[in-house]
C-alpha cells in the first residue's frame, strides 16, 4: 500500500505483572507507532498466558479514537498475569510453545511490557529463537509502580503512583491537622513496595520541613525498630500536635520478619485475620502511646489512579512504547527502551536502548543517600530525583456523568 | 466607608466535626460574602473550642488571593473538633461561656459549619441568646461526607467524597479485571458511613450492569449475612471472573454487632489487632472460598480528596456559605441554608432557609428504594439522585512541583 517497504511479519505485544495507571498508554503508543510503519499488532490476552495458549487479540479493529481512549485508561486492557517462566531447560516445553505461537502468526517482533521478570522472559525467548534460527526481535518494555528496574532512571507507572501518594498524603495530613486537638493524633498511610521504598519516599514530597507531614517514613531499606519508631511518633505529636506516618509494606524487623505478617492472628470471631503494616503500626501506637489513631491502606488504588496521573509519567509511558517499536524494527534484539535522565532542573530525559541482560532479574534499591540519617525521611538528593517524576497533571477526559471516560474493551 | 449602612457587629464562623474536601470552600464564601456587606469575620480556632476559650482568628488579614486558595484547600483551615455540648441545663456553664465570647467581640452572627450535632448546638445557642436578650442570629451551615442531614437534599462534602469513591472503584476494578486470571479475584473496598450507606452507594455509579464493578455493595441499612455474602461473591467470581465488593464501615450482623469490630482480636505478636470491615471480609473470602483477595481502606483519603472534588459539590459548598451570611444579615435566626433539588435532569437546585429544629439531631438514612431488592446494589432511583452530585471536576491549581497549591495557614 505504501511506497516504502513494509516490514515483514507481525508484532506481538503482551502485558505482564502488576498493572499501572499508564501501561495502556504504552500499549496505545505501541499500536499507533506500529501502524505508522505498517506493522500489524496482535496483543496477547492475559500476558504470556495468551501467547502460550495462542489466545491473541487482533488490534487492527481498534479505531484511532479507541487507541486514544486506551491511552488514558488504567489497568491492563489486554489482561496481564503473574506467571514467571523458569529457565530454558526447566520450562523448555512452554518456551517452545511460545515459539509455536510466533510461527503460526508470523510474529517477528515480541514486545513484553513488564518488570524484571518479564525482561528475563523476553531475554530467554530471544535466546531460544536464536537457537531455532527463528527470526525474532525481542524487546522488554519497562513498567512497574515499584520503580525497581535496573539501568532505567525510572519506570513508567511509578511517577503516577508517586504523585497519587504525595497528593493523598498532603490531603489527609490537612484533615488530621484540622482535627488533632480533639480527635485523631496519629495517622498511618501504607504504601506499596515490598522490597524498595520508592513509593513511601515519594510521600516525602508532600512536606518540605520536619514539621510538615509526612513526619515519619518507614523504608524497607532500614530495619524497623519498634521502640525507636514509637519514641519518634511521640516526639512528633508533642512537638507538632499530630503525626502522619507513611510506612512501606515491606518493612522488616531485626529478625527479618515482615511487619505486615504481624497480622495473621485471630480475630474476635476466632477467624484468621489478614495482616497489614498500617493497621499493625496504628494498633501499637494506640496501645503503647494511647493516642487516637487512624490508618489508610490504598492498595490497588495507588497504582490504578489514572485520574491523578503524572504528565511526566504519561510521556515516559508513551515514549517507551514508541521507541520499543522503533527498536524492534531496527532489530535491536534483547534490548529495553530505558529512560536516561539528562538533567534534574530543567528536567530533561531521552529514551535509549539498553541490553536486557543488564536488567533481567536485577533489582534497583533506593540509593543510601536518599534516606535521611535518622532513617525517617528523605534527603534533598531524593527530592531532586523524585520531584520531576510527579510533575504535571495528565487528566483523563470525563463524561458528563462525572466519571472518567475509560475504555471498556471486552478483551478480558 | 460605604454609603450603605454597615450592619452592626461581627460574624463568628466555626468549623465542626469531621472535615471535608470542600468545607474551606464554604469558609471562603462566608468570608468573601461578609466582606461584600462590610461585616468583619472572626473564625474560631478548632471549632467550638475556640469559642469556649476565646481563641479567635481575625480573618481581615487574609488577602483576596488567600481566600481563593482557602476555597480549594481540603481539611479545615481554622481547625475543627469533636465536642458535643449537652443540653442547656447540663452544659449551662459552657453555653454561657460562648455568650461571654460573643459579648466580648460584639458577635451578632454565629455561623456553625457542621453536621446534625452542630445544628443542635447552634439551635441551643440561639435559645440561650434569646433568654439573655442578647441580639444574636445563629445559622447552621451544612457539611458532612456522610450525607445524613435531614431536610437538605444533600450535604456539601458528600459529592466530592462520592466522586472519589466512584472514580477509585472504577479504576481499581480495571486493575483487578486485568490480573484476575492469575492473581487477585476478589477485591474489597471499605467506604465511610457508620450509620448510612451513602458513600458505599455512590460506588455503584462506577458500573451500569450487574457484571460491571462494583458487583456487590454492603449497606448498613441491610443486615450483614455472611453466608449470603460469600455465596454472592462466589457466584460473581464464577460468572465474571472476579468480584469487586464495596462495604460500608457500618454494616452489622443479625445480632447488631458491627462487622468492623470483628477485629480487636490478637495478632501473631500477641498484640491487640485493630479491626476493619474490608480486612475482615477479605479474610473470610480467602478462608472460605480460597480466592486470592486484596482490600483497600482509604479512610481519610476519601473525605480530603480535594484533587478529585466534584464541581457540583464545590458549588454547593460555596453557595451555602454565601447564603448563610445573607440569611444571617436578614436575621433568619436558627436556620440552615439547605439545598433544594428542583430537577434531576437537567440538574437544578437552589438554596433555601430551613429551621434548625427540623435538622438538629435528626439523621437521614438512604431511602429504601435506593437499595436493590437483593440488597447488594443500587437502583435507578439512587442513580438519579447520586449522579448529579459527582458531576464536574473542580480541580485545584497545581504548582510546578506537581502538587496542589493548598493553603498553609498557621491557624492550627
Amino acid at each position: 500500500m505504501s511506497k516504502k517497504t513494509r516490514p515483514a511479519g507481525t508484532l506481538l505485544y503482551a502485558q505482564s505483572g502488576g498493572v499501572t495507571a499508564v501501561i495502556n498508554a504504552t500499549a496505545a503508543a505501541v499500536i499507533a507507532e506500529a501502524r505508522v510503519h505498517g506493522v500489524p499488532v496482535l496483543a496477547a490476552r492475559s500476558g504470556i498466558l495468551g501467547v502460550l495458549n495462542d489466545d491473541l487479540i487482533d488490534t487492527s479493529s481498534l479505531r484511532p479514537a479507541d487507541i486514544r481512549t486506551l491511552a488514558h485508561t488504567p489497568g491492563g486492557a489486554f489482561g496481564s498475569c503473574r506467571v514467571k517462566l523458569k529457565s530454558l531447560i526447566d520450562d523448555r516445553a512452554r518456551y517452545e510453545q511460545l515459539l509455536d505461537t510466533f510461527r503460526k502468526h508470523d510474529v517477528r517482533y515480541f514486545l513484553y511490557n513488564g518488570g524484571n521478570d518479564s525482561a528475563d522472559t523476553a531475554l530467554k525467548v530471544s535466546q531460544l529463537a536464536k537457537e531455532f534460527n527463528y527470526p525474532l526481535t525481542c524487546i522488554g518494555v519497562p513498567k512497574t509502580v515499584d520503580n525497581d528496574l535496573a539501568v532505567t532512571d525510572c519506570c513508567p507507572g511509578f511517577g503516577s503512583a508517586a504523585k497519587y501518594t504525595a497528593v493523598s498524603v498532603r490531603e489527609c495530613a490537612l484533615d488530621v491537622a484540622a482535627m488533632a486537638s480533639t480527635s485523631t493524633k496519629v495517622f498511618v498511610y501504607e504504601a506499596m513496595g515490598r522490597h524498595a521504598g520508592w513509593l513511601a519516599a515519594s510521600a516525602g514530597l508532600a512536606g518540605r520541613t520536619p514539621d510538615e507531614a509526612p513526619h515519619l517514613i518507614l523504608f524497607p531499606e532500614r530495619t524497623y525498630d519498634e521502640a525507636a519508631f514509637l519514641a519518634a511518633v511521640d516526639a512528633v505529636v508533642k512537638r507538632v500536635g499530630y503525626c502522619v506516618v507513611v510506612a512501606s509494606e515491606g518493612i522488616q524487623d531485626a529478625n527479618g520478619k515482615f511487619v505486615a505478617d504481624a497480622g495473621g492472628g485471630t480475630d474476635s470471631f476466632g477467624h484468621t485475620q489478614l495482616g497489614g503494616v498500617a493497621s499493625h503500626l496504628a494498633g501499637r501506637v494506640q496501645q503503647t502511646l494511647g493516642y487516637k489513631v487512624h490508618w489508610a491502606m490504598p492498595d490497588y488504588l495507588q497504582r490504578s489512579a489514572r485520574h491523578i496521573a503524572s504528565e511526566t509519567d504519561f510521556r515516559h509511558a508513551q515514549a517507551v512504547g514508541r521507541k520499543a517499536v522503533q527498536f524492534a524494527l531496527k532489530g535491536l534484539n534483547a534490548t529495553m527502551p530505558v529512560i536516561r535522565r539528562i538533567s534534574d532542573s530543567p528536567y530533561r530525559w531521552r529514551v535509549e536502548a539498553a541490553p536486557l541482560e543488564r536488567i533481567a532479574n536485577a533489582e534497583k534499591k533506593m540509593p543510601d543517600d536518599f534516606i535521611r540519617e535518622d532513617g525517617f525521611g528523605i534527603t534533598d538528593a531524593a527530592r531532586r530525583y523524585l520531584q520531576p517524576l510527579i510533575r504535571g497533571e495528565a487528566y483523563p477526559p470525563y463524561a458528563k456523568d462525572g466519571l472518567p471516560k475509560y475504555a471498556r474493551f471486552d478483551f478480558v
